[in-house]
Parts: C-alpha cells; sequence; structure tokens
C-alpha cells in the first residue's frame, strides 16, 4: 500500500483522452483514498479498543444509512432508462427487502455485535457532527452537481475491494469480539463493489467528452475521497487523541 | 468562562413558554458554543505559530465567504417583506458594496496581514474538506429547514460578541504579526452581531408556539454551534496534531 508520507508526484498529463483520464483517477485513489487513513491502520492491525471500535461502527452507520438515499437522487438525475434500471439494484443492494436483508441492516448486525443499541445507532444521536456533515455532502453533490459528476463519485468503490478484504482478515484476527458473521457486511461488498465500480468507470469514461469534463469527473473522486476521509480524521481526533465533541457517544471509560 | 469538562446539567425544564426556550437556548450556548473550544483558547492565548493562525484564518475564510449566501436563501424563504427587509443588511455588512468595505473584504485584510495569497484564499483550494462540509451544511439547512429553523440558526450571534472581544485583546496582545487595523472584522461584528442577535431571538420567542417548535429552534442552534466545532475540531487535528489531510494547506515547516 502507498504510503502518504512519500506522496507521488501529480501526473501532469493532459486529460485528453478515457485513458489519460483513467490514469489520474487512478493516481486520486493511490493518495487520498481512506485506505491510507491512520485511523484504518489502527483499526485493521487490532490497535483500537472495543469502544474505539463501536465509535467507528456507529459513525459509520451514517454513512450507510445515506447510500440508498444518495442512489435513489443518482437515479432521479436520469431520463435514460437504462441507467435508471441499472443503478436501482444498488438501493435494492442497500436496503434489502421485505424478507431479504441488505447492506443498512448486515451493517446493524456488526453494531449488535459490538454491543451498542440499536435505536441509538439508528437514531444517529451519539453519531459526530462530522460525520453528518461529510455524509450529508455526499447527498447534496449527486443532487447539485451535474449527472457524470454523480456517477464518477462513487468510483470510490474502485479501490475498496482491496480495504475490504484487508478489513475482514485484519479484524477477525486481531479482535475477539469480532466474529465472522457480524462482518457479512464486507464479505456481500467484495461482489458488490467491482460490478458497479465498472459500469461507473465504463460510464464516465463514455460520457466524459472534454478536458474539462474529465477533471470534473477526477474532482468528483477527490470530492467523495474528501467525504470518507474527513470521517476517519473526526473519528481519529475524538476517540484516539480523546478530544469527544460536547453530545458525541463515549465509550465506557472514555 | 464555562468549561467542558463539568458541563452543566441539561435543564429538563419542559419547552412550554418563549422564556424556557430562551433558557435552554442560552444552555446550549453556554455548553457548546465554540469558545469553549480548546483551539480557541490556543489561538487567543497566543499559543499557535504564525503557520497556525494562517490555517485558521484560511480556512475561516469559507466560512465568512458563505454568510451572504446563506443569508440570501434565508430571505427567500420568507414572503413577508418585513422580514426580508429586516434580514437584507446583513448581506450587506458581509459583502460591502462597490465603493464600501464588507466583511468579507475585512478577513481579507487579515489573511493579507498573516502573509496569504488573496487569490489562494478565495480559492478555498487549501481549505480542510471538513471546513466546506461544515459551512456548506449550514447553506444547505436554511434552504431546507422550516423558515423558522433557518432563523434560530443565526442565534449562535447571541454569544459572538464576548468571543470576538477576547480574540481582539488576545491575538493584538500575544502575536506581533497580529496589526490592530487588520482586525477590523471583530471590531465591526461587535455592533452588528448584537442587533442581528436581538432580532432573531425576538423573532424565534414570538414564532415559535408549541414546545415541538421549540424544540426546533432549540436543535437548530444545536446544529449551528456544530457547524462552529466541527470546523475547529478539523483545524486542531490538521495543525496541531499534525494529521494534515491529502491537498489541505500546508504551513512553511509543516
Amino acid at each position: 500500500m502507498n504510503d502518504l508520507s512519500a506522496p507521488p508526484v501529480e501526473p501532469r498529463e493532459p486529460l485528453d483522452s478515457a485513458d489519460a483520464m483513467e490514469r489520474r483517477l487512478r493516481w486520486i485513489g493511490a493518495t487520498r483514498y481512506h485506505a491510507l487513513h491512520p485511523f484504518h491502520r489502527m483499526l485493521h492491525g487490532g490497535k483500537l479498543t472495543r469502544g474505539q471500535v463501536q465509535a467507528w461502527a456507529l459513525n459509520r452507520y451514517c454513512y450507510q444509512s445515506i447510500i440508498p438515499i444518495k442512489d435513489a437522487v443518482v437515479i432521479s438525475r436520469f431520463r435514460d432508462r437504462m441507467i435508471r434500471i441499472e443503478w436501482r439494484h444498488r438501493i435494492e443492494d442497500h436496503d434489502g427487502g421485505f424478507e431479504t436483508e441488505g447492506g443498512i441492516e448486515r451493517w446493524l448486525k456488526l453494531t449488535d455485535g459490538l454491543g451498542l443499541d440499536r435505536d441509538y445507532v439508528e437514531s444517529m444521536a451519539g453519531a459526530l457532527a462530522a460525520t453528518r456533515f461529510a455524509t450529508e455532502a455526499y447527498v447534496h453533490f449527486v443532487r447539485e452537481r451535474s449527472p457524470l459528476e454523480a456517477i464518477a463519485s462513487s468510483l470510490t468503490e474502485l479501490f475498496a475491494p482491496t480495504l475490504h478484504e484487508e478489513r475482514i482478515s485484519g479484524m477477525l484476527k486481531h479482535y475477539d469480539f469480532i466474529k465472522p458473521e457480524i462482518m457479512t457486511y464486507f464479505q456481500r461488498r467484495l461482489d458488490q463493489a467491482p460490478r458497479d465500480a465498472q459500469f461507473a468507470l465504463s460510464y464516465v469514461r463514455e460520457h466524459a467528452h472534454t478536458p474539462a469534463e474529465r477533471q470534473a469527473v477526477c474532482d468528483a473522486l477527490t470530492f467523495k475521497t474528501n467525504c470518507l476521509w474527513v470521517q476517519l480524521d473526526a473519528l481519529h481526533h475524538a476517540y484516539v487523541n480523546g478530544h469527544i465533541p460536547p453530545g458525541a457517544f463515549r465509550p465506557e471509560g472514555m
């Protein structure tokens, strides 16, 4: 994995082709994706207490719970029925059905397994304000920017599978309070994310026609990496450095 | 000043009158206003380097620059012309006129005085993503919530004058790179904020008719205190604890 202490030099290659854009997108992932964040290294390396893992899981719930809302907004941006059909399964993946489990339900099994009260998690009353602002910024982004940028902002999924593999093995290995059955969210995303990422990548490659549009695609990915990074910075500041803001979740003993 | 290490107990008084609501609002200010944040204590107590003060000023520019946009949205929520007239001067206070200086221009004199490039500050390219999300959340809040909540979210101004007085005296005393002429923003807000706060307080006292509406007013103030607190948490994490995120401003030597 790349290390931020020695960031690669930003490529100055002009964005005059889909290939050049894809190289830039992969460079953004390699330098800004939250897999690089020190909080993740601590999480996956077994360096966190149960209370700190609880704080991560209940904050990350805000992100999980907003994804199908975000995806519904994305769908609403397209008059092209084929795109809406292609995108629709993302809502289903997260919301599930009346009798089938989705990503949000799987996430709540994780928070259950960590001993958190489900009503408290779902209320988001103890979540960090920074988490709320960052996740809501994602919804506003896909509502307010162009449909092309809305799709481009999902491209962090290109980089998710490696992170999820590290997470599953790292957390199962290091934490005795993490059981395989509460990690099903990430297992499932290993299958879902690559298909979704491939569609989004093909879409932006085909529909970004000018250097300015390709730059907008890259900026949308940067925006999204910021959404993810901010959430970990806020967790790190509150629960590693100990600056828990007024009203936020306090693990036992902190 | 109150200290967060010994927070007062939340009043359980029902919100059955304007007086009870005002007491709750003042309690929220006393426990959540960003005057209590450790970063402010460092800023006013002369504990920051010039680079850290630069980071504060260029991030805070994002907040300053969004205020007249937020106020234009507030105005747009009211069919009552008298409210629009009352609120309009807030845009003028911040934007100034073709030949008169407003709050944004005064803020840029502060960043100029700190040696920051004006184009760089105005581009917000080096601002923390958390700052952008928190300030944009404020605009979205006044657009999406009720007009009553939009006005209530401005009530942090009730608590601003004391903070600004501390800031002016503290920064002039402790930093040789801070001159009186670059602190005119805060001098001016000492006159403007109390008038504005008094109008907003009278408005919510008169227009919040039910306990639920009074609770919504209180929650709007809590939301706004979170907007301000998140900005200082992000500065603290990046520039005091040294976790500067990818792409953000790096002071010389950090």
